[in-house]
């Protein structure tokens, strides 16, 4: 499978304070050297911002084993579609095709790219009370179309993929995408994952980024575990089911700053390998 | 090509009344009869409705030749990108996913699907003024990416196409769907160009269904030119250009009602052939 020879897999974060010029005018240069890459993108900051301006404020849950998720209820996966489909992936394959890169945008819908189960119920903790959240519209993805993904790259074209997923029960699905993008990286058995956000890896105290944990060993993600907060859980998870699946090396690092794919690969950030 | 044989290509209008889900059940049957096809759609109902609820409400402008267009400012083409892509092709490419048929979604900017020439200034009439409207995000599509369009057909996937068009200055904009679906039939040597809206075809009376112009000679077209109200100047110039691009049939009709494809194709409307 040539096609996908030393094939990078992106997560391009969607926190605020990411600007992604950056990663864009790196990846361009590393498609021009004739390396492979799908880049996979989320949106949260601006899904807020747009949720709020059409009155229809977004909401948090936290499971019993502490992650946090958003309230995906039929106004929020439909806001889903036009933020991340509509707005952040048009706007990102056009500054790629500015920069000489035959991107095109899918979500997982599209060609059932990202095939997800939905959850029955979401379970929620708040305070002392717990409850079962239903009719929400989350899922977690099973299968990627990877013979879309591969034909697509044999014919020159760059893969730039966002939510939602296509669930079996029909309805489009809010999912993880940092999970959803690892299982994209254990699916092509891309030759590196990484994901890149605001900050500079996994840090032993989050407001000092010069604490920054530079490598874990693949057997050594019990002994980080602890060290993980909020949305940095997710991320973990997708490290682990991207170990698992059997991508050898996958990086944690900034999307910010000059070269910041290239930076991640040669070893900048946390590197789990 | 084998893959474009018998190849149909229709176009979906987006104006208020039009339920796609028959448009949507008859495409599906054919697609299980092996005959592939392209759908192309429109959304400006919805758009107007959306551009309304976040405070930017819609303006049109005619030109000196008596055709109407929507002012595309900056906030305008973001707008198109979240409601044509994000919202209204999502939901398309989900239908159809649900009906079987493997669907996937690209706007003009995908892969470079439309290339599109932007107009560097609209010129505009307004009673006895007339003046230059500059700045503004149109443009018309020159190039069809036939390449991608056919890889899809042949690996089994049916694109679903919308604006906004990819400028060759790089910009989104805005394009005509009529015109742009016309090219998309006569770029893949389309064997039939199937413009299907919320009228049954084009009426010597706009407001008598029973007035429907029944055929037209491919000579013809002059000859019915004066009868084009409105958006349907677009759609017979669309018509023109399909002729003149090589495709041997084109038909005006509803999208509503049982099996409006398959009716269409059987003579029901104005055929131009």
């Amino acid at each position: 499978m040539p096609e996908t020879q030393g094939l990078l897999v992106v997560k391009l974060g969607g926190a605020a304070g990411i600007d992604p010029q950056d990663v864009l005018a790196d990846l361009a240069q590393i498609a021009r050297a004739g390396r492979p890459w799908v880049l996979v993108h989320g949106g949260n900051s601006e899904l807020d911002a747009v949720s709020q301006r059409l009155g229809h404020a977004p909401r948090f849950v936290t499971s019993p084993s502490g992650h946090s998720s958003r309230v995906t209820d039929p106004q929020t996966i439909a806001l889903i579609q036009m933020v991340y489909r509509g707005r952040i992936n048009n706007d990102l394959v056009l500054r790629l095709q500015g920069l000489g890169v035959n991107a095109i945008g899918l979500s997982g819908i599209d060609g059932g790219l990202l095939r997800a189960t939905r959850k029955e119920a979401v379970r929620v903790v708040e305070g002392d009370r717990k409850f079962l959240l239903k009719d929400d519209h989350t899922g977690r993805v099973h299968t990627v179309n990877t013979d879309l993904l591969r034909l697509l790259l044999r014919n020159g074209y760059h893969p730039v993929i966002t939510l939602p997923a296509l669930a079996d029960t029909g309805e489009a699905v809010n999912v993880d995408g940092d999970r959803a993008a690892a299982l994209v990286a254990a699916s092509l058995q891309a030759t590196a994952y990484l994901n890149l956000s605001n900050v500079p890896g996994l840090l032993r105290d989050p407001k000092d980024p010069t604490t920054l944990v530079t490598t874990i060993p693949r057997d050594g993600m019990d002994d980080v575990e602890a060290l993980a907060q909020g949305r940095f859980k997710k991320k973990l998870l997708g490290v682990r089911e991207a170990l698992a699946g059997g991508v050898p090396r996958v990086i944690l690092g900034t999307a910010n700053g000059p070269n910041p794919v290239q930076a991640a690969l040669d070893g900048q950030g946390t590197v789990i390998a």
